[in-house]
């Protein structure tokens, strides 16, 4: 099967591109002897996950307690479930996940939530493995230092809970554009985490896990002791978003990692002169971010959302006409909720589909 | 099962307004003597359909083959496909299709596209039912007017094809702020279908089919002669932007259809004073329109987009705290790419979940 063979619109990861980011990262991360959970939420991919974990991954994070249930039944541990695990019927199911994946870790941030946990892992007879849940970003977590260290106290006397660390993302720093800027967004954000640590080992605690770092700060973060391991999730991927954020040496563009997922369509309709509209609009790329799809492999092109299903191509600078049955490939702008729109990723090298990957957590954000 | 029940996010949709709407635009339509296909693009939901068949729709509209597919698979028959299909390996299965559901009619724009439907057909002994898109709103289509005549021409002498009538959509209308200028537009717009059908009766064709229209042009459509059937889609649930573009009364808010889509939630995280962290974001909603969620039935919330999987809500202006496990429900930005985020929707009257239905032909965008 090659790319022509594809009905569109269709997800496309170039397998060149994606081992080399792959092997990139976990060549950085295990040079500085540290640990690498990347975030499945980017993929929701059982078999891209395989691929971390052969490349030295001790596991995956993910979002959501349903992201989580779908990798283990793959077979995939080393969970990190990034966000806390809010309600009775929802701790129900993440009993009977720690039943099946013993090592997974949860995380919190509220006291409360802590001991219905701790109650319902009492009640299994079992003990949950927790990490604090801490608030360095713009989203969730108690706020670092003191608080964070009573929260510690609590759950040390909670007997349903293992306290085993910490986690601490910095969604803000991630996206920071120019390499400076983002490098003192992160040593701030993380800073406040190192030194919750530091807090918590002087009141007597053992932190084996402090996770963090993303995509854009993950050569800034493995230089801040005190970070046990690096949860980035893009950089399998690239998007157009990504793309932008600027790169150590000073360049505008990020370069550490290249563009492997595309959006392959096809023109569908020439209703005006310099005018194509393709196959996909607003269900197949995320909106979220105020950048365009990025025709790859062809100058000029400018993409314009046209609704649910159609994108409009202006192909007034472009070298060449564009034809009804023509295909493009575009550039995702943000890749982890375009992912969430597709059930398959074509894994191509060169014009070959080498494989189909199943999104098999794709629409579980529960 | 109740709404408590439900695991978040989840998308619901109130039995009480979307009958309601169901009923009010069908029965628009029929006292008016017009046929009522809507467009399911909105819903991909085989039971949503057999509704609106059983309140009187003759079929109804799909924008792709493969969400026609999964229709059909369910029983669905009186398809229109509103989207042209190019390329050979689409064109098989449009063959296929139709020859499990034989009243199904496919557009063209193009007559390259068109000779390669009716070649496909001819080598299966069969015949395609067409309607030719017109371009008068600003996606696809052939130019109205002598183009499409020209175009009908060609297609009256392809042996595989049975010309059925006329497509117009006009995408602009339906969205056009104020109800007097949505109806300038539409009038404009519509106006260049009818005059293509009575140049098209003119040169002798026989036009079974006009259909158009949208949920914010229902009654200025229905008052056009010459068009022959309605194919609205979000009328059934509403959602922030279609709330906004005015009644007939001139009220700014547009009162015809009920809100009746709304996305529940649960607050995961309380890292600030006045502010919440629910379990929703860009995963969970579309973002292509510049309205954020609305909460329902809680005043002074503030919703903004906080990344994938999560929501930040500003309380500082409600009547009370928010706190971990707190639900919310929020009315929905943009409904079409919403749904086609969920595998179900949960039909609830009052706080009780009537039926769960599936939604069959999310991401069948190909």
């Amino acid at each position: 099967m090659t790319k022509d063979d594809l009905h569109t619109p269709a997800l496309i990861v170039d397998l060149e591109a994606f081992e080399s980011n792959l092997t990139k990262m976990a060549s950085h991360v295990r040079e500085r002897g540290l640990g690498f959970r990347p975030h499945a939420k980017t993929h929701k991919c059982p078999e891209i996950a395989r691929a971390q974990i052969a490349a030295g991954a001790q596991g995956i994070c993910t979002a959501k307690l349903s992201e989580a249930e779908v990798f283990a039944e793959h077979g995939i541990r080393g969970l990190l479930i990034t966000t806390a695990v809010i309600g009775k019927r929802k701790i129900e199911r993440a009993l009977r996940l720690a039943a099946a994946a013993p090592d997974t870790i949860f995380v919190v941030d509220h006291e409360e939530n802590a001991r219905e946990l701790s109650e319902a892992a009492l009640a299994e007879k079992t003990r949950l493995d927790v990490a604090l849940d801490l608030y360095v970003g713009n989203r969730t977590g108690i706020t670092p230092g003191q608080p964070a260290v009573e929260l510690a106290q609590k759950i040390a006397r909670m007997p349903g809970l293992t306290f085993q660390g910490l986690q601490a993302y910095a969604g803000h720093a991630s996206h920071t554009v120019t390499f400076a800027k983002r490098r003192e967004v992160s040593q701030e954000a993380m800073g406040k985490a190192v030194e919750t640590r530091c807090l918590l080992e002087k009141a007597g605690f053992e932190v084996h896990l402090l996770s963090g770092g993303s995509t854009g700060t993950y050569n800034i973060d493995t230089e801040i002791d005190g970070i046990t391991e690096l949860q980035p999730g893009s950089f399998i991927f690239m998007d157009v978003d990504y793309a932008r954020i600027g790169s150590q040496d000073g360049s505008e563009k990020y370069t550490d990692f290249a563009s492997a997922l595309t959006v392959l369509t096809t023109v569908v309709s020439r209703p005006e002169p310099r005018k194509a509209i393709v196959d996909a609009g607003l269900k197949a790329f995320s909106t979220d971010k105020p950048w365009a799809p990025e025709a790859k492999n062809v100058t000029g092109l400018k993409y314009f959302f046209a609704g649910d299903e159609h994108g409009r191509i202006d192909f007034s600078e472009a070298e060449r006409e564009l034809k009804v049955g023509d295909r493009l490939e575009f550039v995702i702008p943000h890749c982890d909720p375009s992912v969430n729109l597709y059930d398959r990723l074509y894994a191509v090298r060169g014009d070959k589909v080498e494989a189909v990957w199943t999104i098999a957590a794709r629409g579980r954000s529960q």
